[in-house]
Formats: C-alpha cells, sequence, structure tokens
C-alpha cells in the first residue's frame, strides 16, 4: 500500500478484464493509489469514467493482457472466463493471472491446470465483499494458488481489502468463501422462515427483525463453543445441549400447522433425527457436523490428490 | 420486582410443579426475592435446595395446588402438562395458571381452552433463555393468554427476566418463541455446513468459527432492510441484491463435489429456485419470504377464529 513504485516493479501495470460493478471499483482503486491500469470489457462504453481517472481502454483482450504483467480477471462466470481467456492463452504465458471470478472450487481447479499448462502464474481470489466495502477494511479477499504471486502482488491486494492465502490448492479460497456464504444464506433463510411464522402472530418482518437481529448476533458466540466440540470429535463431553434437546419436530409441526413451508427448518430436522436415530440422541447438538461431513474424507482425497499444499 | 408484599396481595404466594433445570432456578429467584414459594416435582428429592432456601415441597400435586391463587408449570412437554394438571383442574379453578413449559402454538390453544372450561385463568409462557439467564437481564420470555394475569403477575415475572406480552391467543407466545428459534437452529446448521466444506479446505471447525461468527454478528444488521421489504411488500424495489444473483446451484455443486452433504443448503437454494422459476428472478432476494408464507393465509384464517386478541 505504502511501497514506492520501484520497489514493486513492473507490478504496479495491472490489465483488469471486465468492468461490471465489481471490475469498475477494483480498476478505480488501483487508479486511486497511482498504479498504471489497462482495462477492457466485453460490451464497449463501460470504461469511460476509468479512463477519465487515468485508465487505458484497450480492445481486443488480446491488446489487454499483453500491456501487463499481471493480470485482473473479474467476469461474470467460469464460463465467460473459458470464453475471454482461452483464445489468449500464448500471450498470457509468462504471466500472473489473477481470478477473482466467482467459481466452485473445482472451476478454480480446472483454470489452474490449463494455466500450468500454458506457463501462465496462477492465483485465484475470491471476494467477501460487496463493490462498496472495496477500499475499506470491512470486506475481505481469500486468496489460493500461486505463493509467489500472492507475496509479490499482496501490496496491490491491500488497496482492495485485507486477504488470506489459504494454500497452493487453487480451489481453496472459493471453498472458504462458499463456506462462510452457506452460513450466511442459511441464517437468512432462517429469518425468513421465522418472520413467517411471527407473521401468523401478527408481527410485522420488521418488528421480527428487531428480536431476531441481536439474538442471532449474540447466538454467534456460541459458535466458538460448537466448534470446540467438533474439533475434539467427542460429542459426548458433558455441559452440551443434546440431540434430544434439539429436535425441532414441535417446530416443524407448528409451521406446518400455521401453514409456513417448513422446508428450511425441516431439514435441519432432518439431520438431528438421522442422528438421534442411529443413536445418538444424547450427545451433543454438533454432532450433525459429523453427518454432514460422512463420506467427505473419501472425497478430499480424491479432490486433494497430488496436492502439494 | 420492588412492590410491597401488601400492595401485590396474595400473588407473593407461588405454587411452582417441575424442578427440572428450569423449575429449579424459576423457584430459586422467587424464594430470593422473598415470596412465599410451594414446590412440588413429580420424582421426590428434588427439592432439597430449595427447601434449604425457605420452599415448602409437598405432594400430592393437589396439594401444591391448592396452596396458592398463582400456579406455574415448568413440566417437560405438552403430555406431562396434561397427566399432571388433568387430575386437578377442579383444584385450579379460581386460580391462575402459568404454563412455561414448551409446547406448540396448537398445545398452548388447547390448554387455554381446558382451562377455560374449568374457570382457570390461563396465561402460557415461553422462555428464551437458559437457566443461568433467569434472574439475569439477558433472557426474555413472552407470554399471551390472559392480559390480567400477565398484568398482576409482572413484578413476578421481572424477577425472572425481561417479558413481552404478545396478546390473548394464548398460542402466540409459543408461536414468537419458535420464530426466533428456527432463525437460530438454522444458523447453527450453516455454521455446521460451512464448517464442514471448510474441513475440505483443511480448515479447523474453530478457525471457520473465528471468521464466521464476526461475518454473521455484521450480516444480522442485513435483516432490517431485508424486512422492511417484506413489510412494503415490494420485491421490485431497486438496490436489492437479486434472486438470480443469490442463485446457490454453484455452492450445492460444490459441497456435493466435496462431499459434503448438501441437504441444508440445498432446501434454501429449492426456495430460490422456485421463485426464479415462477418469473422472479430479477427480483429481491427477501421474495423467498412469500414463497414461505403462501399458503398461510388460509391457515391462520383457520387457526384464529374467534381470536379476540
Ligand atoms: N458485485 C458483488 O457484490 C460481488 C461480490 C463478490 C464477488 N463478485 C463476483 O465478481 C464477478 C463480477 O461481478 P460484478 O458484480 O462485477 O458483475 P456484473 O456487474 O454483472 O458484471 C459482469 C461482468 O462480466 C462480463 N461478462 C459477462 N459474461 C461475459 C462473457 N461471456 N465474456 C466476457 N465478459 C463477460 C460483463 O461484461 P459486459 O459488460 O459485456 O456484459 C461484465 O463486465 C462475479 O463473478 C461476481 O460473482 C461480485
Ligand atoms: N433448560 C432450558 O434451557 C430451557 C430453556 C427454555 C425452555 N425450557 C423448557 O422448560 C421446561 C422444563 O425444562 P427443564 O430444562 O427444567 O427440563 P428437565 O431438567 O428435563 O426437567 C423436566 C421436568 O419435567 C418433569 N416431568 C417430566 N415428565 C413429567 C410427567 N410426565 N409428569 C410430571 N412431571 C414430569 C420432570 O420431573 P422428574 O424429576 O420427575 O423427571 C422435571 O421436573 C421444558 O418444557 C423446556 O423445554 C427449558
Amino acid at each position: 500500500m505504502n511501497e514506492p513504485a520501484e520497489k514493486t516493479g513492473q507490478l504496479n501495470q495491472v490489465s483488469l478484464l471486465g468492468l461490471g460493478a465489481m471490475g469498475s471499483v477494483l480498476a478505480s482503486t488501483l487508479l486511486g493509489a497511482g498504479l498504471s491500469v489497462t482495462v477492457w470489457n466485453r460490451t464497449p462504453g463501460r470504461a469511460t469514467a476509468l479512463v477519465a481517472q487515468g485508465a487505458r481502454a484497450v480492445d481486443p483482450v488480446r491488446e489487454a493482457v499483453a500491456a501487463s504483467p499481471v493480470v485482473v480477471a473479474c467476469l461474470f462466470d467460469h464460463a465467460s472466463v473459458q470464453e475471454t481467456l482461452g483464445p489468449v492463452a500464448e500471450e498470457l504465458r509468462g504471466r500472473t493471472l489473477v481470478n477473482v471470478t466467482t467459481t466452485t472450487p473445482n472451476e478454480s481447479r480446472a483454470l489452474a491446470s490449463w494455466a500450468a499448462e500454458h506457463g501462465i502464474d496462477y492465483l485465484d481470489g475470491a471476494i467477501m465483499a460487496v463493490p462498496a466495502m472495496i477500499g475499506s477494511r470491512d470486506g475481505q479477499i481469500f486468496y489460493s494458488g500461486s505463493r509467489a504471486a500472492y507475496d509479490a502482488l499482496l501490496p496491490t491486494f491491500d488497496l482492495w481489502a485485507p486477504s488470506e492465502f489459504h494454500g497452493a490448492d487453487a480451489g481453496r479460497a472459493a471453498l472458504v468463501d462458499l463456506a462462510m456464504l452457506s452460513g450466511m444464506y442459511q441464517m437468512f433463510a432462517g429469518f425468513f422462515h421465522g418472520a413467517a411464522m411471527a407473521a401468523s402472530a401478527g408481527m410485522s418482518a420488521s418488528e421480527f427483525a428487531a428480536r431476531q437481529a441481536p439474538f442471532l448476533s449474540a447466538m454467534t458466540h456460541e459458535l466458538a463453543a460448537l466448534a470446540k466440540v467438533v474439533d475434539d470429535g467427542d460429542y459426548t463431553v458433558p455441559g452440551q445441549q443434546s440431540l434430544e434437546f434439539s429436535d425441532l419436530s414441535h417446530l416443524v409441526r407448528a409451521s406446518e400447522e400455521e401453514g409456513v413451508d417448513p422446508a428450511p427448518v425441516a431439514a435441519v430436522q432432518t439431520l438431528i433425527s438421522r442422528e438421534i436415530a442411529a443413536g445418538h440422541g444424547s450427545e451433543g447438538f454438533a454432532r450433525i457436523y459429523a453427518g454432514l461431513r460422512a463420506g467427505a474424507a473419501t472425497a478430499a482425497a480424491t479432490t486433494n490428490e497430488g496436492d502439494p499444499a
């Protein structure tokens, strides 16, 4: 962030592909810090504000790639990255490709393999932020893949958001990102389900949110204790809330009785009753983690085959 | 709480039925405030500490009911309340019954009807607290049913926890309680699912919790805005995250690829894809609330029939 240009060398020259809501802000942040930024977008006309800020807009994508040692892709999805970069693989040889487009872990791994075949230094990024958070300390970006690229570019990445490196397996940044989002979307779905039930009690969603938000926020303090049980692997340690106590059959039934679709909470109850049926009812609620992981050991062994991370 | 005994009259005489983890703490808190407490428990021998604190332990339950104008039941479930109180309905006539046993809304309504038939003033309570929170300001207790009983007993209830009255429909306290718990259990399940995915990235559950807890806590600040969209009923207002953007197909796929059971997040994705399939993809994510409520209007009309609240 405060590195003089001579120290970061040519790394202050960045080409940014994709000027959507996120790509535009990433480019503009680099320009604001005095970097030399070349931009490209499939549909012309989205670079006007960036050009006014000092960016060089070029076309076709081949020219954008040739302009800088570091190429950042912020496109729509995996398919758009393949479509855009496939034809310019040879121009990318010897350069660093930082792909912050949202992809699944296996898609990121596929891109890393493709990059390795073409002598491209590949770093995958997963953005845990909305565009408004870029340039602040609020969001976070996870990276995985080339450690050398991460280390060299850290001063640049610091301009965007705090970051974490998650290892040489290029799929890991996406995996941690999806893991974080999984918790968020399930919390939101739980809130909507609760609000739908509270509506039957004559309560508005806003009245419910005023009670639910501080309650859920307080309950996040329980996660560390639940995680410790998981890491220690002993679901019989005393002081835990048991699976039997956590049985949500009455909640599912009440939801049905109020005419509210119980599907999201019924999915949780299915995990709970599966463990109870397997004879673990007196063990801790955290045991549903083990149920979710069953089968993952084999899958991980396959996926990470030959992974040096 | 600071009411002199002569002002609260006979209401400083309370009989407490059920001396489990919760009932014992409720009794002990009343004793600590100088109330006259009679206790009963199905299995003898659980009253020793309370008797040392000044409680009068009696048997059978008939004698406990006869001892006070206010009877609090803190038993296991609906069936245990029916079993315990069914035979002493006539002794309860003219008294106030406060049932804080966890029941579904319809079970609470059934008890309220039974109480009305026997001239018993019925108030239903739902405890949003663990025993350790009783007597502090941390938990909360929701009540519904007899407003007169709630108003008269508020000084007593304040000894236990902050409270809210949710109307004359005895089922509403339980309904709001279940709505709150629905959000909590889904958040916990989401955390376990995320932790199971992060484990495939070599991250311990504790490392994941250290990232997930502050993230989820921050995301609870979004609930008010989502609730406003729900209350305004217009899922097309600009500035919302769209359902298409919220599509979790890639998350479900990645979970499968890592060998982690995608069931809880797949349940959320089912709600999202149902709305997208119905042509609402460009509308806000909050629209899944409407999907969950579909059918609830009819159910509520049936349930609250003749409800004066
Ligand atoms: N916005 C956020 O809050 C956020 C947060 C975290 C991660 N992300 C990720 O960041 C990436 C970009 O998001 P965004 O918000 O900037 O999306 P956006 O506003 O929809 O922009 C999409 C960009 O991708 C380009 N594109 C789409 N299909 C293409 C194709 N086949 N070939 C070449 N270019 C193509 C678009 O070009 P045209 O102008 O030609 O359509 C546009 O530049 C996504 O992967 C997203 O998941 C976004
Ligand atoms: N503990 C909490 O964190 C918590 C939080 C919120 C709400 N609650 C609710 O409060 C209620 C009591 O919970 P708790 O934690 O005190 O449970 P607990 O420790 O398991 O105690 C259960 C009590 O119910 C009695 N009981 C069970 N079946 C009975 C029957 N058929 N007839 C008569 N008595 C019977 C037990 O008597 P015996 O001694 O004879 O078995 C015992 O007194 C439950 O509805 C629970 O859901 C508890």
